[in-house]
């Protein structure tokens, strides 16, 4: 049974690293002593291993050890094994890239389908989707493909953000370079604003946090969905 | 010799389509009666010839004509005759795949650097850097290359966004994207603000506008350059 964590973001303005997910993240990951970390995101370049220290913190307050996936000679076996796993936020095609290079998208996807309890945020979100092109993300380095892990069967824009009305900037809005995404694909695309989350048991897909979610829809109006609802029906 | 004007963005707030630019496009384009427009990047999805149309009551104003790329049945024969060649804005990703699709980026790049007098903004400005992997842009479409014209020395950043600092908004600014661009690419990147732009002429590159632009180096803190510098010594 799926057993996923889909969290816009890590960190909430003026908390401290995962602190508001701790609660949920204690029940989450509650038959997990030891969670393997994947680390290739790398937020503001930092390194693997001060990323790791920095989850390593995080999850020491709930009891929880953190082991980086390049601490491990054989990476397919540690996620093989692992019995819960986490993906941080930094830059999805340095993430997605990193997968590719050591064969691991579908080893990934494979125990998040077993039921491996499983984390993302931000960047580590966006790869639960179909593809990853709905990230926000720079293209730093060219990835061999845009396919992700399909643990859910549409895509995700995390740090969604509402259009700033007061705005004398004319780049594109997020809505409007969705709509131009829906140009091309089909598939739906749910933003989640900050502070959301998607709690995903089995076939349930549990829409969580303070806020609403916006659904795209290829040629449809968008919809904002409420919190607590049940999303499983969008694919 | 290098004739390029290189545009932040096609449009400041509350003004028309190309409005701010047109005393400049008028020198620019002095010798050329009908611009070849390239309307490929297809703003909020738009169609090649919604797109034209916009861009011909643009250039209406200062007389000049336009024809869109896909109305020629060669349209490596249209860039290689073309007086003046405009590439708007809208998605790089979606750009840079057709550009390749058709087999123009050479062409192009060839064009301009034998003096083809060139308009971009935005996305096309995006492709005169050497890739486009400091674009804003969704990947909504997989291009078979990041690599751009280069007919500038340097990677550009168009639409650059200083820091909101009362922002709450979790998801990484400008700068700290670039940053990350940085921890695998050695190009220099010019963070163009709108309003901001580049006139080439030759080996000169001039930076015109009222604002600064932000020039970020890798393993540098970033500068800031002021308006009428001539940043040839970006390389």
């Amino acid at each position: 049974m799926k057993n996923i964590i889909i969290a816009s973001t890590s960190t909430l303005s003026s908390e401290g690293y995962l602190d508001y997910l701790l609660p949920a993240l204690q029940l989450h990951f509650q038959n997990c002593k030891t969670i393997l970390f994947i680390p290739f995101a790398r937020p503001g370049g930092i390194s693997h291993k001060e990323y790791t220290e920095l989850v390593g913190m995080a999850f020491a307050k709930i009891n929880k050890k953190v082991t980086g996936i390049d601490e491990f000679d054989d990476a397919t076996e540690a996620i093989k094994n692992a019995t819960g796993i986490f993906t941080g936020g930094g830059n999805t095609f340095v993430l997605v890239s990193q997968l590719y290079k050591y064969n691991l998208m579908d080893i990934l996807s494979q125990a998040i389908k077993k039921g491996t309890p499983y984390l993302g945020t931000s960047a580590g979100s966006n790869i639960c989707g179909l593809t990853m092109q709905t990230t926000n993300d720079m293209p730093i380095v060219y990835p061999s493909s845009f396919q992700t892990l399909g643990v859910v069967p549409f895509n995700l824009n995390p740090h969604y953000l509402d259009p700033d009305l007061s705005s004398k900037h004319m780049g594109e809005t997020r809505e409007t370079r969705i709509k131009e995404f829906h140009a091309y694909n089909s598939a739906p695309v749910l933003g989640l604003r900050e502070g959301s989350w998607l709690d995903v048991k089995g076939d349930k897909i549990i829409l969580k946090g303070d806020l609403t979610a916006r659904l795209f829809r290829q040629n449809q109006n968008p919809e904002e969905l409420e919190s607590g609802m049940d999303l499983s029906f969008i694919n």
